[in-house]
């Protein structure tokens, strides 16, 4: 069976009663019973922008097929004619298939599905690789910190930076990441000029890395399932503090191996800045920071995702008037005022 | 009696047998006895950079006055002869009066003998006016602020920040306060920029404003002792965080009698941004930051606090090898490392 | 269109097929769809001990106007029959309009459909006046308690002590208050005979005048609304706590501007009455109480609003037998016995 | 040996070279040597106003006996001159044994080595069986609660209330409840007028009964030894609240056996306001208050507790200035203000 | 009327279309209406492995008496035959009256309604006097510990161990004290080898009877309603912890009164035991453990009790893939992994 | 300068005036003052068993090498006559040099210092090695755990399991970590035999291996110091939790690499076990055991430490009495009773 005859379109940007072939994601199957007693499914299907939901009657077509095989969280090719209906958005289903890798060839990319950072994620990850350029002024710490960062670039460019906390959405990580970094930047010129007799010596290299590599962990913490972002077995039972540290200690060794080691108290330090970014002990952070660098990374991280979780509440709190609900993740009522 | 026949130096530039007039602050008066019971006096005086203690035996020609009226934590004009002996340097004093107002003629100045800001009061004083004048853009935002700092000038030049937590010094206020005001810039543009759509809008003007502000309940909860930074009694039983509100608004009130009123939204979330600068309730804040205002002026104000102490701590702590002690004002160890 | 011409009732009183004009408040309208498809509104109204909901179906003759333009929470004057169905008790609504001021000349009052105290309200305000011209010795202590109070009579005889948790009725204020006052006055007697060496003695004036002015703020934290007790903005935002110890202030500057100043001393512990009256931070006090007086005024507060919570616990909680549940304000079971 | 000869006299009472017989307690015992080696002890007696403390040296006609048997904690009869030299005022002893108890003869009463309460106990004790006669109606309450204070009149006259925290001092067990019980007392009377339809209805013979009985129990924790008020073996590893209970219940139970038993009902409650009264688990109440009557005996403990520990704090706190410092036992600072 | 003509039966064993005598508990009453506005009963009886739920319509034989009488949580005789219907499993009701004592001669037992250990609670309870009789050598600690399980071996053989949190079914206070003791025996067996020299030695025979009575206490605190585990009165405001050491005070008591009472020392240390079992104040224990005999019952209890939790979780929670969710006891994620 | 020529001897069993070379640490250098302001010296020497401390007067001929070179945490060979004073113990030192490498020929030992286990090191490491052969069936896991094992036999002999909580002392790593697995052995079967069908089904071996390799990190955590155990640098600033999981993953990593790999799954489940050994963040433990075997090593581990502290206070307090301090490492009171 081929569905290709038709043209491939957005299930999102369909009219009223046009039959085409679309990318969706099942998202709801849910057995129910007529008022007489006959079984029917509820079943939903979505991409990024438009999701419907409908019955499939026990005399359907596709009945048989929906009750043995259709799976919610499998993407699928389907054609169907999309009708509005007093009951809402509806589609028709006429031929059905999982998606399969080939599909990308007429567009199909998981990633669409995902809601997805406001900024281009290819640009995030040249930014930050500049940065880290121009302001990690020892050789062997940017190698490193930039190993990390290209090695992985295709996964870090629809990262998110948490499952639903604050950035949850494709190129979250990279977004919050390159905030983090700017504010280290600021942070470190500006309090090095402030104590120039700390000693030893702020070691502003150590800043950017550590900011750059404070959340690299979420590579293995986390995965993109068509559910939405998700946590590992590893990232439940270890978490991205510990596995950002590894990947680090890794990196490091094997660029030890060619030769071209850290210095072992930079190396120490570093770690020490991804093992502490978040503080406290019931935050995660195995350690509280015990140098300038490590301080000032979990200020500039912890301001960013903060300041990004107010941002959504203040966008997502249906309360009316001037006050929001408590009800969000940072348990507490929020002002928008008379603005 | 007079003492102006000879010159007026500093003890901590006296040398070993010079006879001068100086300007001492007494620190220490102990009633002693000895082996065979005769009572003596042990004393102290310093001023910023050198302190001397010795006795005043009970037949010396000061022993009666000493007995009788001398009290630590008063300043005195004391001509003596300075000595370096096997039991420490000592004052052989011939005349002794407290001083007085007048003697500011010759020198005298309380704030010499406090320790002082390494930057230049006025200059900070100055580029804090500079900064409001730049970056406030309502007029009478900009208005009431630059009030409450010209208004208080002579005060502010050598308000500590604190008495002894973090900037426990002359100046310290202006040190802390510029440099909280330089972050809060810096969030303010950025973050600004980050969430373009944030609404309602951030209010960079009450970032600012409230950086400059949100510690000047301090000029009416600390004041200097001769002994060093003390909480005055409203300082105790009310606090500085609601003190500074109470000056906000009695300026805000003083102009509105003038025909200049505030806007109401932007008092209430000036004052809202003093009010919860410290965030916690346990840490003085009676509303935790409810406002993206008032969460940046948080961040600016706890990271610079926080890195003040580390500095001094790194600078401070007595402990041999890589890490320091927990005995400190933060309760945790820090690492010093091989640096 | 006017409705005068049959007899306004209360809605609570009616009876089954009596028509009457009413004023009520709407509670609710939600827009449902029947089984075939077709929208209807369910909407409800209620008086103080009556409420009644039903739906208006799309072909009734105030279906429009209800669908455009009634609003929940504002309250109508409405001709309509009563009727008890099946389904519960309805309206059959034949005339409605918004109630304005002017409908008070039929006895519209807004504080009408508010629970209320159990005591007069105008009652008890006198008692509280009357405990401070007795037992505030110092005249211009008294003089500012006074003042606070008759300068807010009208408002202080509905205000309601807190939105939800306790004595969340028009008239709770003036309950829960007077209620303190008792207990402070109790106290203050007691342990002044207790311990007459206290140094200073105890001041009862200041813990009757405390306890009278402890929850003055409220004043300016809450506000009624047709749906009950509210914040204001600046409540939320700054609290009572402060407001009350702004109104403290303002009064007494308002007396010293006559020349009747109070003594500095007896001011400032005053404002920390109020300041501390919640004792914990966590519970919203910037200092916790440092005077006896403040004690005192703690915890005669504090047991009251308590039992209070206690009273209504007992008299609401659903669960069958000896045990309430712990689903209550106080988060922990409580016992009714067998009694 | 006899030291009848001469008068018995107060330590406290000798005038410098007056010889008289004293009964005193040994309160240091100190090995020491003199520069040039030789060793001596330093030695320390009071009663309970005066201490005296002096060195036995070697060659002294009591050193021999002093290093073999003397012994702190214990009380003695001491024959000797009282002189006030230079190293303050010392004993010149010539005879001395143990107090023994034929001493009461003579005046010797471990009780006047305590700090007491200032009311006279006898005159407390009677005052609060003639509340519990008046007040409460029950008649099996009122014998329990009767019976358990006239069983141990003896022992609950000298009762302190704790070992340091409050009441720390003979008598202090009655000052303490006695107040505890008029707090009650009031509170059980306004809050029944206040919600005369509580149901059950107030059981205001519970709260007067548990006020008196709440710490009984403390005369199985705690015990008078020279040094002071100290906990018993079973009063550490099970507590007052436990044992306070436990004399309720053997109580109650020896009444029954002699047919006049507590309705079981309120033998639950009033064993669970022993149990409940200090409320917190942190403080000791293995369940929180759970009745109303729990809850007022609760606060008029918590109350009189508190209150005490802050007189004491203004009474004894040695900072100058206005405020005390916060080492205390309520962990913070008090305001004396100008007073 | 009398049920007996035809054979008794299970509930859970009847076929479609059997008629039979069955023991059931009724589960459910509701009154609903048909969408004609009819009333009509819903209601649900249950054995041990079985629940049916069926309308009672009002035009029903038994409508008149559902309506009047029946009442969940009691236990019915009931003739009916069994169908399985579209709408589930049904009886249709031929005859029901309360189940009463004499019905034991038909079988009727409410522990067979009532979830059950998977061990033989008769075979638990002599290896619990066995390995009291084996283990504690103390001759009246023996006595005490067998008379308190033997003179309560009926209760405890369906005593649950919890009303939810763990072994809360018929014969879980058993296999969890059990557990507890066989794990005490090895702790003390061990830790007596490995610390010879604790002083005082490591009193076995205490760790042992402390394990076998720790929760003596649920005997008085915990009953069986038909609804389940569920806490008495005095439970509630007493709690097992201080009922359990009643329970051992007043059978040493006994003991003593024959003529065999148990050393003091050993009896305050087993009460101890049972009063600090819980450890920490907000677990409810009035003392945290203070030997080494209550430090080992403590740990072997929290582990069985934690364990027992952890399987109950992973057996029951819903959550698919790798992970439980949070929503359990424990308040975390549990790992099931890919076993 | 050689010191050969008299025999070498312990300090510790040195008699009054003997002459012998002995190998000591210097615990002590202080410079004092004699009363006519002469500077001298007080040093301290110590072996396992001895200290001793005396002055080095100015004049003595040792005194200039003391200044300038003796150093506080040296091991020293020392040729000197032992006197015992009345001042004390001291070593009239005629010859002193650092203790070399090469010493070890005259039996000089640093671990010989040290207080040590009362186990013979080399037996609990060969019965350790030897349950893991017993008890661990995986070939793979058993492979890795005994690597780790043998690998750093040599340090983990004298290793202590803490700094100073508990088992801090030579050879206290095995003594503790051997207790633990035989705990852990007894806990895996006895819950592997209650629970059979827990799913999935509890892995023993990696119980058996968890608890064996649980503290493996405090090799690179904690180090011996002449002065005692001390943390690396490493060990403070990442902490033997997560150290112990980089030696199983790199010994996983080595295995893997020769073609052995470990199974995955059973792979994350022994680094969740280290991780997670101490339960709480707060007590270092990034996440809570997720898994059955982490459950079980948890309750081995803590009972272990905290049994070991117990004993320790028992036989350390210095409080006369039935009860201990409350100042140790636990900060509660324990009772020793009348035992």
């Amino acid at each position: 069976m081929t569905l290709k005859a038709i043209a491939v379109a957005a299930l999102s940007e369909l009219e009223n009663g046009q039959e085409a072939d679309v990318f969706v994601l099942m998202t709801l199957k849910e057995e129910l019973k007529t008022r007489d007693g006959k079984p029917y499914h509820k079943v939903g299907f979505r991409d990024a922008r438009r999701e419907v939901q409908f019955p499939v009657w026990s005399d359907a077509p596709t009945a048989e097929e929906c009750r043995r095989s259709w799976t919610p969280g499998t993407f699928y090719k389907v054609r169907a004619v999309y009708r509005e209906t007093n009951y809402g958005p509806q589609l028709d289903i006429r031929k059905i298939r999982e998606a399969i890798a080939a599909d990308a060839a007429d567009g199909f990319d998981p990633d669409a599905f995902r809601p997805r950072s406001k900024f281009d994620a290819a640009v995030m990850f040249d930014e930050l690789c500049g940065i880290v350029r121009e302001r990690v002024a020892d050789e062997r710490v940017r190698e490193l910190t930039l190993k990390l960062l290209t090695d992985h670039r295709t996964e870090l460019l629809t990262l998110p930076a948490a499952t639903k906390n604050h950035h949850g959405f494709s190129g979250g990580f990279l977004e919050h990441v390159l905030s983090v970094v700017k504010s280290a930047v600021f942070f470190a010129d500006k309090y090095a000029d402030y104590y120039p007799d700390l000693a030893p010596p702020l070691d502003k290299d150590l800043v950017v890395a550590g900011a750059v590599l404070h959340d690299i962990g979420k590579l293995r913490e986390l995965e993109w399932r068509p559910e939405g972002p998700a946590y590992t077995d590893s990232g439940s039972l270890i978490g991205h503090v510990l596995q950002g540290r590894d990947m680090v200690r890794e990196t490091a060794a094997g660029l030890a191996a060619e030769g071209r080691p850290l210095d072992d108290e930079k190396l120490l330090r570093l770690e020490h800045i991804v093992v502490s970014h978040q503080r406290l002990p019931e935050w995660g952070a195995p350690k509280p920071p015990m140098t300038p660098e490590a301080l000032l990374v979990h200020y500039a991280d912890d301001l960013d995702a903060k300041y990004h979780m107010l941002y959504c509440i203040l966008r997502d709190d249906p309360t009316p008037g001037a006050l929001t609900s408590k009800k969000n993740v940072l348990t507490q009522q929020f002002y928008r005022g008379k603005g």
